[in-house]
């Protein structure tokens, strides 16, 4: 099989599941028990803190770590709303391409009397800091724009955004999901006050994600119970994905140019052969775009059939728009750049990874090429 | 080492961790995607949710996974209190000797306009079903008691609640993390309407979890994202973690009365001989209760002085009290059942599984009391 959905979720590497099974095998102490075999829990818990903090240049205790990157969202707008209820500022920014976790919580926060503002990016799928900068006004509780966009790739201007926002002192988030994977994030550089992510995006497991939060902020806890995570995230900690989170994200930072020039030299290639194809068209910016990401559409060829029959060739790509909800919606995000409802309909994501090789993408091209050829025949 | 805290955490089944390694090394894919590797997920997702319901006694689609109990917990009370507040029904009710993550997401509702009622048990630490029927009226939305209490096992009499909640139309939750690992719990027979655990404690992996909630009522979301667990539950399902959950309790539950003979043999072997040492008593009531959990106090023996010197001979036990804040305060458990505060700092927890033997208990027995001599000798 060829596995080119890796925005969706990605292989776990070796020394990661290696590190993981110490603690699910062997050494399964709760953190929060008193003995040795607690205090063993605990100690891994530490590193694995101090670990993620270093890489992301903050403050250990600025870490908290959650069930995933939608939790992590969630918590951060949440908490972000609870500070502005209790300061009668009820207006937040943000963008019409940000995911799921971060409009249906800010959905959520409207039906409470929240003024909710979606800035609208340009047809390449790129927000203008500019736009952000002249809706904050005295009401504004919090800016949270995604760092880099999960379908096309784009990436955004957070340097710029988290400028503003500190100098008109408004809390500034990012949804880091996808960004962490391929960037170096530095949140001090970057101005951001809360970032989301989650480990299963970067050869980590599924199921644990961090909270950065700046400790000028106190968070709101979503998840009541003990005094873990000092009392801003409550439940056993999962310590055997903690410390496989932080060894992923070692391995991702410590071979981030290596990896990232690999991934996008194969991308370059790969949509090069694709544009070859006629009538073919890249979604989104090309330059400030990720370096894993191809969202590409071929006029007349639905994005379902491609797909199904790549799948058949057991070539695993994914449709631009988002299909967990089994939808025939086009996605938000395509839309979002002016495309039309067919336009986006014919769009495809492919979505590299380390993992990929030069012969897989040669042959992705191929069959894409013979499918698209073969449905056209229809036409 | 002999690991005797089986209520804080459990070690995972060989089983269950194989089952486990299928999904974190080979069939890793996004249960959302489209192709192949992601409908294998979903495959997998849809057995693991039919293998609990059937053992639980509910639909499928009444098991909504999570991170773990807390956050179960979390969200049912706080759907319940959402639902209550649309229907000006702003009274709950729980027991005073709940986990602290009833507890506080119930204090986190009277900062919000909630009164709150806690029952306290009797001095055995069993609560009065009666008291609780004489405390609903028309204001009250909820009953949250749980099945069985963390740090002494008592078991609550949850059927005659479930009737009364059902014969007054009140939401009824249980917190089931504890019994879950001991007890067979049927929802349909304990008229329960949700109810919480979370597998770590019957030996599967930790940051995993049920919500079961019946289908006549619909929970708020907890953490917003995609259309995942029906709009419920956002964030990529944490496959691997789930299909151990559902393989633990498969074990668990096809192997309940031989293992519970097992287990409660050697507890009551060791606690027998416990008693045997001068001034020594049991916490809580001693039929009425889990058959892994003893709590017992050696008066003049300070509970921390004696876990150092066992953790110092590879003995791993907890005190009563919950340690996870580093907190001296007694437990508020221990202090529901009037024990002074020298008692409640003078008791233990030992809480045992079917991995303890017979040797284990042997030797547990033999080395508190010599350390409860020496210590003593000390007054």
């Amino acid at each position: 099989m060829i596995y080119a959905d890796n925005a969706a979720t990605t292989k776990i590497d070796q020394e990661v599941l290696d590190s993981m099974l110490n603690y699910l095998k062997g050494d399964y102490g709760n953190s929060s028990s008193p003995h040795l075999f607690g205090r063993k829990a605990k100690e891994a818990l530490l590193k694995a803190r101090e670990t993620i903090a270093k890489i992301i240049n903050c403050a250990p205790n600025e870490i908290f770590f959650t069930s995933g990157g939608s939790e992590s969202i969630t918590q951060a707008i949440l908490s972000a709303a609870s500070w502005g209820e209790n300061h009668n500022k009820k207006h937040i920014i943000s963008s019409s391409i940000e995911h799921p976790a971060v409009l249906n919580t800010l959905l959520s926060l409207e039906e409470n009397g929240f003024k909710i503002d979606l800035v609208k990016p340009n047809n390449r799928g790129i927000v203008d800091y500019k736009k952000i900068e002249s809706l904050i006004n005295n009401d504004t509780a919090l800016v949270s724009i995604m760092y880099a966009n999960n379908e096309i790739g784009t990436i955004q201007p957070i340097q710029e955004i988290g400028c503003i926002c500190r100098k008109k002192g408004v809390l500034f988030h990012s949804d880091c999901v996808q960004a962490i994977s391929h960037l170096d994030i530095d949140v001090n550089r970057d101005n951001l006050d809360m970032i989301s992510f989650s480990a299963h995006k970067f050869h980590g497991p599924k199921g644990i994600g961090i909270l950065y939060c700046k400790k000028t902020f106190a968070l709101t806890p979503l998840i009541y119970g003990g005094a873990q995570e000092r009392g801003k995230r409550g439940g056993t900690e999962n310590i055997a994905s903690i410390v496989a989170m932080a060894k992923a994200l070692e391995i991702q930072s410590n071979n981030l140019i290596e990896n990232e020039l690999k991934i996008k030299r194969i991308r370059d290639f790969l949509e090069n052969k694709l544009l070859t194809i006629e009538d073919s068209h890249i979604n989104g910016d090309r330059q400030s775009r990720l370096s894993s990401i191809i969202n590409i559409r071929f006029d007349k060829v639905e994005a379902e059939t491609l797909l199904l029959l790549l799948d058949k060739k057991n070539i695993y790509v994914s449709t631009g728009s988002a299909c967990s909800s089994g939808s025939i919606e086009p996605s938000h995000v395509l839309m979002n750049l002016d495309l039309s409802k067919e336009e986006a309909n014919c769009s495809i994501r492919i979505s590299l990874s380390k993992y990929n090789s030069d012969e897989e993408v040669a042959t992705i091209f191929s069959e894409i090429k013979e499918i698209v050829n073969y449905i056209r025949s229809f036409n």
